[in-house]
């Protein structure tokens, strides 16, 4: 258990660092929050290219380790194809590199079968990261790690590593036994879909021309936007006194590919009443 | 907030790094795992004599910060001498180095005024470390930094600064201002004390001969012992059923000063109907 991803990824940095690793691969687009944190932690992060199949598995160089959200890239919502998958666990047998597997909301995916996680691939290869932010709150900072066993004590070893509070961790286990959390976490599958199913719709009537992306799983959608009007339709939103984010938000700075215009769209966090508003809001916003 | 002193020292740690510090002094005598916490983050530590007025501070050298146990030396017991608190706080005006002041048992002082925190003497080089630990329970992860508002910013923008649960936080703001957490700690002080009192006439009676420092303040106390004969009274307590410590585990491994044969012997966690009998166990234990 760990204090949400964050605290996981601090604690990986470590076992790293300590193991001789200097450079991480990361998503071209993905979280400010998790770069930093490697960065912080004494990492290099180089940028791979981000296009419908996921990361480009193929550009991983010397790095030693790469941090990927394989079901459901973030922000751009595809997953990682089949071949891209066997090739970064063929990387990581080959090389011994780690890949470090953020499944940050693997509780909700709605057209589909579940996508396997990369850590059945490759289970000495890959550290699975798991989080209650989207389930249940980012406030409760309750993560967890599924790790190889030849860097369980690493990890426990690192004095920084007892973080989470036992009463959480309890409450939690309690939750989970009594079934309460799988009641829980389905009922807020079918909230989410019907909010997401009413997105679709409310773009295909009043913004046809506006791709939407990323729509099988999560909490968020990427709506495709024609070339260089990202930052004037999020301004746009923010008069309409909508908080959505431009996808160059989430780019690595190294990243050499064109830049794309889009708008990351999250459906989780406004309540039922504002909901509606909030949608009519976003399709007066767009071009 | 954060997750225990363990989780501030972290994040002072990767502060004190990113200001070109490489160096911290510790005290000759102290947590293991506070030494190890900073030793991972990338700094060296220096042992600073501890002696009966406390810590040799005028052993700094070029450290670029100190850890400190100022009002009840951990585990000697001693508090800091009014001289030395006044010279670490003039070599930080002098050299612009940090003093960390870990106040790991505040709550719990006897037969005196409450010493006050070297904090008071230099908020703008000093930094409070506060931790529930020892007035709730370790498990809970909850600790407290006041720091010198120069260094806020650079320990808030840390990600790793984003651990503990809000739950646990917002309960523990709750039991503050209801009045439910001072009633709570007058309580247990109480109970401790009763609990000291009862260890000393224990040892006055059947052992006296055992000198008992350490004993205004805290929950644990240190019986000195004849040279030689650590190892050997620890081995004849856990005969006896308890575990408790040498001194020489406290030891930094580079101290060069003369080991001291003494026991540290903590009061808080026995169940009150099992503390008669470890009381007894004790002094069957000792010479």
């Amino acid at each position: 258990m760990c204090g949400g991803a964050a605290h996981g990824l601090v604690l990986l940095a470590g076992v790293l660092r300590a193991r001789g690793v200097h450079t991480v691969a990361v998503e071209a687009y993905g979280l400010h929050v998790h770069r930093d944190l490697l960065t912080r932690a004494g990492l290099r992060t180089v940028p791979l290219p981000v296009d419908g199949r996921g990361a480009d598995t193929g550009a991983l160089g010397d790095a030693g380790a790469v941090l990927l959200t394989p079901a459901h890239q973030f922000p751009t919502g595809v997953p990682l194809h089949p071949e891209r998958r066997a090739a970064v666990v063929d990387w990581a047998h080959r090389t011994g590199g780690l890949i470090l597997e953020d499944d940050y909301d693997g509780e909700f995916r709605y057209d589909r079968q579940p996508v396997g996680a990369l850590q059945g691939l490759g289970p000495e290869h890959v550290v699975y990261l798991g989080t209650a932010s989207k389930s249940l709150a980012p406030g409760l900072r309750l993560g967890w790690m599924v790790l190889p066993p030849s860097l369980v004590g690493d990890a426990l070893d690192d004095p920084a590593s007892r973080t989470p509070g036992v009463l959480d961790q309890l409450t939690l286990a309690q939750f989970l036994d009594s079934g309460a959390y799988d009641r829980h976490v389905r009922s807020a599958r079918l909230r989410y879909r019907r909010r997401r199913d009413a997105l679709v719709a409310a773009l295909a009537e009043h913004a046809p021309d506006v791709g939407v992306t990323g729509i099988a799983a999560g909490l968020h959608a990427v709506l495709q936007l024609p070339p260089g009007t990202e930052q004037q339709v999020v301004r746009a939103a923010a008069w309409h006194g909508l908080a959505v984010y431009g996808l160059s938000m989430f780019r690595h700075p190294h990243t050499t590919s064109a830049p794309r215009d889009a708008l990351v769209v999250g459906y989780g966090t406004p309540p039922d009443h504002a909901w509606t508003g909030a949608l009519d809001a976003l399709c007066r916003a767009l071009p």
